[in-house]
């Protein structure tokens, strides 16, 4: 049975950049304690955390550190260093959740690919690349276009290059430039993810939501997502089925395809909370980071019941280049009923950095395609130029 | 038009206890940073929050150094020291909000009444107590039992004391030991509050709860309360009244008594945010935290509408003497759907203390009294005792 104490438990994480804030805001009212550890100092989580310790993701010393610290220790970021991880676990006894052979079958697309297709996860056709010619064997047997995929390292969409046909496959390969594997094209519906959490003997999801990209970032999330019944369950399904394959506790967010024909695809998995999550904090009846921290420590998992119509939009870096962060204009956020506003406490804004969110909880009558239309509006109408 | 930066703005609070503590919750996601100043080291704020300044409340070194770090100050305690305040206040340039003169009205709860009373706010017959005739002359005026009241220092009911008869005037009187008051005893339907709030140029009022009090302490709010909807109007009219009164910008907790005749009257006002509004958190589209923050920085305020039917229960000391703090049997309260801790970060329990509280926001189709009946249940499921 679950004893509360002062101080409560304290969960040491690898990264202090958003997530690691918004699990933080999270934990404090269960009384749990968070600290840190990242680079740079002064992150994002600090101001909200109980401390940073400044080193690097990979920093064994720092790592060693924090694990002194914790009952328990995650990550937010795929940065972790697996190998650091297992060992300090090991060596300190402080356990970590995900596994951090999770992170190890993650980290490389193809073998994350494999696992999952092994274990009977719907995945779209793929293969190794070792040279072109198994690109242009991929747009043989999968038609052309086909998704060249860096294996590791990808991010935001980054190393994932299309390739229209066979000519184009050398200068692709060269542009992803290290160990890579194609895909074929999915031609989808639309881009939806389930975020799932595995907890003590336990699993729970939150209901689907439908991501909407461009130039491969995420710009909104809307819950419910148009998909009918039938593909929500499927996706669920599917998602029961990652976490099958998934070794420790921990939220995950899972990115799937709904094809044209209906089906689901698995697309990405992250092994932590996700950006198509942050919707949960008003939009659900517990957040994806509440969940997070009480599966890491292995308390009971929360209801994940959908409170109502909700959206959420990305604020992102509108610069050309880097420049302290001034985002201008947020008073028609401020003033707008429902909307809430979360700001990451990032100093630089950067071309596309993630700089914070809007989610707007729908009150009664309200529909997604109405929200959508206020978060957009919203979205357009701050800045982070001086103009 | 308000701008977004790194480091955001900073609220400086006097008083570092749970209100403190759920202010800078509400705060980070806006990027607003909380710096505390509480005598006890590692107050519950402290893990929180920016930084804490370890100081008493009138200290007035302290407080010169908390205005120095902070764009705008407030208080979460009626003991902070309106004169200081108001010395610090000139001196540094930072405003302080509410006003530190409404927190001398209010302080003295015969000053209260009157300037309330002046202002057509509805309250129960009063009078100052000088002597113990004075109680004997409200008691032929009002009828008997009438509640005699310390002007200063009452909380949580201390130092409300109902006087049955004239016989008992003297000693009742000497139990109060300071200046008095004496209030016609309220014949009430049921106790309510609303939380209302006074922003820049605009007003803001959460639905009312109904609360349930024991031993003159705050156990539950039930949203909505019982009452009908022109108690209701009447009880949101009167706190518009209230807050004419009130200097300053911020949240003001506003406890009134719907009597049996279905009249509104004024019990207390709080210049703060309140026990009986912490159920705004999940239950209404805004917290009154939120709130607070936003009316003391002059932000735009945010909406109030409720989400869904709320019951907040407190978790109470509920030991024989003070002793180290662990709460048993939490899994009751994780495992049951939609219901929210708070844990408050106290080391300490004592007889009656607030040590934390939970929010049960109802679900489709979920009642009032089903969730006030849940709510109860998992009040007496947890405990500080051993055994």
């Amino acid at each position: 049975m679950t004893t509360l104490r002062t101080p409560g438990p304290t969960l040491g994480v690898v990264g202090g950049g958003q997530l690691g804030r918004m699990l933080a805001e999270a934990a404090a009212p269960l009384g749990v304690e968070v600290v840190v550890l990242d680079p740079t100092p002064d992150c994002p989580a600090a101001p909200v955390a109980r401390d940073q310790i400044v080193a690097d993701f990979d920093d064994e010393t720092g790592i060693r550190e924090l694990a002194a610290r914790a009952d328990a220790l995650t990550f937010e970021i795929e940065l972790a260093d697996q190998d650091v991880l297992e060992r300090v676990a090991e060596d300190s006894g402080t356990p970590v959740h995900p596994d951090p052979a999770t992170l190890e079958t993650i980290h490389d697309k193809l073998v994350q690919k494999r696992a999952l297709e092994e274990a009977g996860v719907p995945v779209p056709p793929f293969r190794a690349v070792e040279d072109a010619d198994d690109i242009r064997d991929a747009i043989d047997d999968y038609g052309a276009p086909v998704m060249l995929k860096a294996r590791t390292g990808g991010y935001d969409g980054r190393g994932n290059v299309p390739v229209e046909s066979k000519a184009d496959a050398v200068e692709a390969l060269e542009s992803v430039a290290g160990p890579a594997m194609v895909e074929s094209f999915v031609d989808f519906e639309r881009e939806i993810s389930v975020i799932a959490v595995k907890g003590d003997g336990e699993t729970a999801a939150f209901p689907i939501g439908e991501n909407v990209h461009e130039d491969e970032i995420l710009r909104e999330t809307i819950v419910p997502a148009g998909s009918d019944e039938a593909v929500e369950r499927r996706a669920l399904e599917v998602a029961e089925d990652v976490l099958e394959v998934m070794d420790g506790r921990g939220v995950y967010g899972i990115e799937l395809f709904e094809t044209t024909g209906g089906e689901v695809l698995l697309n990405e998995i992250a092994p932590r909370p996700h950006n198509s999550g942050h919707w949960t904090i008003e939009g659900a009846q517990s957040s994806q980071f509440e969940q997070h921290a009480r599966a890491v420590l292995g308390w009971p998992l929360a209801a994940t019941d959908l409170r109502s119509p909700t959206v959420s939009v990305n604020l992102l870096g509108d610069v050309a280049e880097s420049r302290d962060a001034e985002l201008r204009n947020v008073d028609r956020i401020l003033e707008t009923p429902a909307a809430n506003l979360h700001w990451y406490g990032k100093r630089q804004v950067r071309p596309l950095r993630k700089m914070g969110h809007v989610t707007i909880a729908g009150r009664e009558g309200e529909t997604p395609d109405e929200l959508l239309e206020t978060a957009r509006e919203l979205e357009r109408s701050v800045t982070f130029t001086s103009e």
